[in-house]
């Protein structure tokens, strides 16, 4: 028996107002549809069939790296014409789920339960939720043996089925050969003229086939997206769950509501994450690690007993124990931060490896650089790693001094214990030990006149 | 027929605790009073009579060159009181709309809808709104008809009065002469000492004229704003709808709960809000236009497909398509970017008009500049704008390669093609397609002694 | 008669996750067990008796310098038994306050309230609160006459006594003779087989001794602190009502969810604090000082009608009347600026005094200095304060003006009305009214070949 996924990507979700289709809305720094297809890939699936209509090129180009097989549904004729498309891929005895590109967060082990409910004997499994307000939802009909019925649509419920709480959320799974059977027989004889994927639930029923129900844990599983506003709405719930998950880790968080989760974060004990911060990609925080109000960090790793102040700005970095870094550092791809190095304000790094206990404080741009141990670099100080067509590296040694607003003009090296006097414009390799400057004599002009206002 | 405006302006807000008086408190980066004046204008009054009785010198100045005109309240005799100053203005054919200083949220469209209704048949209208807690509110007692009978007050109103959840909201149209007549008739013996605007409603009842009245669409239209904490509230519940309506129009916006919108803020498709940004007088955001988190734009306008980074802040500035700014830039007014600029962290512009394509990546100061295209202004750059007593321009051309840490002391001029050699003080102009530069000789001092620890 | 404190403070917290005791996580940027001892020194305690077990050497060590005694609980038998630890402190006539160390914010009158309800004749006195939600909580059981007749836990209420919303906090006074006498009658022939102090309730009403009750204003008074997830709901509950007061004194607050305040703020009036703000330790603002948005401010005093500009990060300082500082401007520890001071972007300051109305307006690092008033330091200026191993002071007199990117190599001295010119590299004391600079001659290099592409 083989699992097969049948994705619904093919809606215009015109309320959306994008250019973008809908199911390649971001939620969390995410599409939509990548939320459902990272989930059926936790679920093992054999096949993700993902059916696009409009359009597609956009959807397939955004997935091409999937692994995500695409079906054309170039009619929008319903959900059962929509998983029509998709058949052809399907075995008799493959077991089908199908979930929606606009219903993002349905949790791994809710379908699991749910997958788990399908068998010979109960080819079609079906998640209700119980919601408190059901208006609009088509309601779940059950007998006195508590079996499943029919689905009511709201507009057709008598007023006994209105009280019904227990609603579909349109996720589904089935056997194929049922299922096939079942979506060959569906009819699209209703206002709308589509096909539904809901009516086979009472051919299920007419077959003699108990329909299985199972639910999630929480609504924010079943929610599906149509506008901007509920793309929002969604967004904040769920990095409501992500603080969450994080503080059963441990992290203290100074305000769930104002903690923003794109990717994935692992946090060792006693993490600390002051208001406003953003976290991006992977990111990984050690023992007793503190991030500053207002951080972003993107796709970085930064190691025990660190602080970065507030106002900072990582983006693809390696941070090593017990650094310090800024307020209002900017970190760029590629730099590596050695154990007890300082980063202090305004300073920005790229392609960077600085070595342990070295100090770049104030006002400096550190780019193409290889940095040894216990070094420190004056304010102001720049590489220029640029000559308007080429990169070039800066090599300074260890327990270097680099006086303030000095240029290391790269390709340049700065030998071990090297001093270099301030306001320096270093063209050439420094000498180890010694005191290197280029520097004019300071002259007082007397007599000058100060300007005066025009 | 002429509609006149009544604004009662003229309270205290002692419990606002500020040296402003309570209508020139600012809600979304506008004084109350000046809501509500917009307002009136969007529906054409024919003048606006604004009746100031507190600190009056402090209002008529703030609304100098608003168009209005000032009624004088110099005792605070109640509601009906201060519209009483205003009737000298008003003839027996205009109609009157009755608005109120501290009352800043009312939509235009409900505002019509009760002026609509005014007539010389029904000369009074009344806004009413249906609340889920009406204590503390006069009810609207209304006959077996739904015909108004009086407005009861909470602490005269019976107990089946009390269930009322219509109540009062203060504001009303009525016609001229009948709101003369009314309002002459008026009696301050009540525990307050006050004349009541509201005892006109009764007064209309026994002249056999039926009191129309029409409803807002949202509570936020009718609340009253008496201390700082109902002030926050009321912000909150407005830049929720603000960010609703740019939502409705296809905005992504991270989190609406975080976004603070201070004036007009307009939207091409698939704009990008991140958390946590203000936007202040007008903001122009063109197509795909991504705005990162905790930026601060004031008067801005940036076309389609550019990209602003965190912690930027941009005013009074134009910015062209596919810019890249920040993060932590800081454009400041004057500051004009062509398509395909990028400026980058920690570098200010101000009265910089900069070319297509040009780069300023690093720790800049460019002020007082007109730059070319192509150029790269190497990091630690500065245009030295100012002399001590007046500002000078300097003039970059096309494809200038300034060197880092260079400063341009202007007036100057630097030819296109010219490159500038890092650390170089220009204080002459400098030919095209050369190398210029200002250097010492990098020299070695061979036994220089480090500094010892005092 | 003496009023003592005893804390219980022994707990180990587990589902806190973390390597600090339960009691010494944060809440506003104090530990819980600190919010607690406070409350106790403002009640005047006599003597506050911590009662420590798990993690005891990290709360004494935490607790050192605070005057409090620590009493061991070497076993976790329950809280009869914590407060067991402490009766040999205890005399007859004492009145004993049983406080929790992760309790935090008991207000001091609620707490004055009960102690004053302990007499001889009702030597037991009991916090209570109404809950709409009293599940998990013991439920207090009053007779036909309204006196407590029990405490029954959750597990052993009948559906009656499951109604009932009144219930017990845990927090109690107590005369020291009885509490002793009922201590030594507690048994632990329970599930838990622990010593439970609610068990002398039925005690003191067993030997004919009323009950007295009172309640908390606040529900937030006696919430508990478990894990990082009710750590940091009551963060932001408490952080609402810190905001409420500022309020309530005048302060315009934007965002009441949208500021963090981690220590006492003092407000003159007409203060604005904009979106986003951290105030930590002892901030003081004067009339009319406005805070924009995303600044930190820590230990920092601020005169009227100064204005701080968004992004700013203050520490340890003293900002005079009419300043204007930022955006981006980061003031550490030592700074002190004189009235019209300007401090601009990107600019640090360090242990700087700077005189009335001079300018720092960017890209600057002023660190040991002291500057006189009216001074013009260019964009790009160092104070070379550090030679590698010694900090130096730059004195800088009156109206000096500092053109661009000068270092100012300390020890180092700027006569009055001196002007440095731009790129200088200032070693040498500089005279008074005169330019002095450092320059070399600007050249052109004919014939020099751009680099090409590699």
């Amino acid at each position: 028996m083989l699992m097969k996924v049948v994705i619904l990507a093919a809606g215009k979700g015109t309320r959306m107002r994008s250019s973008l289709p809908k199911v390649l809305q971001p939620l969390a720094g995410k599409t939509l549809l990548q939320h459902v297809v990272d989930t059926a890939k936790e679920l093992n699936a054999e096949q993700i069939l993902t059916v696009v209509g409009h359009q597609s090129h956009l959807v397939e180009e955004a997935m091409a790296d999937q692994g995500v097989d695409f079906v054309a549904q170039t009619e929008q004729l319903g959900t059962g014409h929509a998983v029509q498309q998709a058949i052809p891929e399907i075995a008799d005895n493959d077991t089908v789920l199908v979930l929606y590109g606009d219903v993002p967060l349905t949790a791994k082990n809710t379908l699991e339960d749910l997958l788990s409910s399908v068998s010979d004997e109960h080819p079609l499994a079906l998640l209700t939720i119980n919601l408190d307000n059901p208006t609009g939802y088509g309601r779940i009909v059950r007998d006195q043996h508590l079996a499943v019925q029919a689905i009511v649509e709201q507009k057709d419920a008598n007023p006994e089925q209105l009280q019904i709480t227990e609603v579909n959320t349109g996720i589904l799974a089935a056997k194929g050969a049922q299922l096939k059977s079942w979506l060959s027989q569906l009819e699209s004889n209703n206002a709308q003229g589509e096909f539904y994927l809901t009516d086979i639930i009472a051919m299920s029923v007419a077959d003699g086939f108990a329909v299985q129900t199972t639910q999630p844990e929480s609504e924010i599983e079943v929610l599906g997206v149509n506008d901007k506003c509920q793309l929002q709405a969604l967004e904040r719930q769920y990095q409501l769950q992500l603080a969450d998950e994080l503080m059963v880790q441990g992290a203290t968080i100074i305000d769930a509501s104002r903690l923003d989760i794109r990717g994935t974060v692992e946090v060792a004990s006693d993490v600390q994450i002051d208001v406003n911060v953003v976290l991006e990609n992977t990111v990984k925080l050690g023992e007793n690690v503190s991030i500053g109000a207002n951080c972003v960090l993107k796709n970085v790793e930064v190691a025990a007993n660190s602080v970065i102040h507030p106002f900072s700005h990582l983006e693809d970095c390696v941070v090593g124990k017990n650094v310090n870094i800024g307020p209002y550092a900017r970190l760029r791809p590629g730099t590596e931060l050695a154990d007890e190095v300082r980063i202090g304000n305004f300073v920005e790094t790229k392609k960077a490896k600085i070595g342990k206990g070295s100090k770049v404080n104030h006002l400096s741009y550190v780019g193409d650089t290889l940095m040894g141990e216990g070094c420190n670099i004056g304010a102001g100080s720049i590489t220029c790693n640029y000559d308007g067509v080429n990169k070039h590296q800066t090599v300074i040694g260890n327990k270097v001094f680099v006086g303030s607003d000095s240029q290391l003009v790269a390709p340049v090296e700065i030998g071990d214990g090297a001093t270099i006097g301030a306001g320096s414009t270093i063209t050439k390799d420094s000498p180890a030990g010694e005191l290197t400057l280029s520097r004019s004599k300071q002259v007082t002009l007397k007599g000058w006149q100060k300007p005066v206002k025009k």
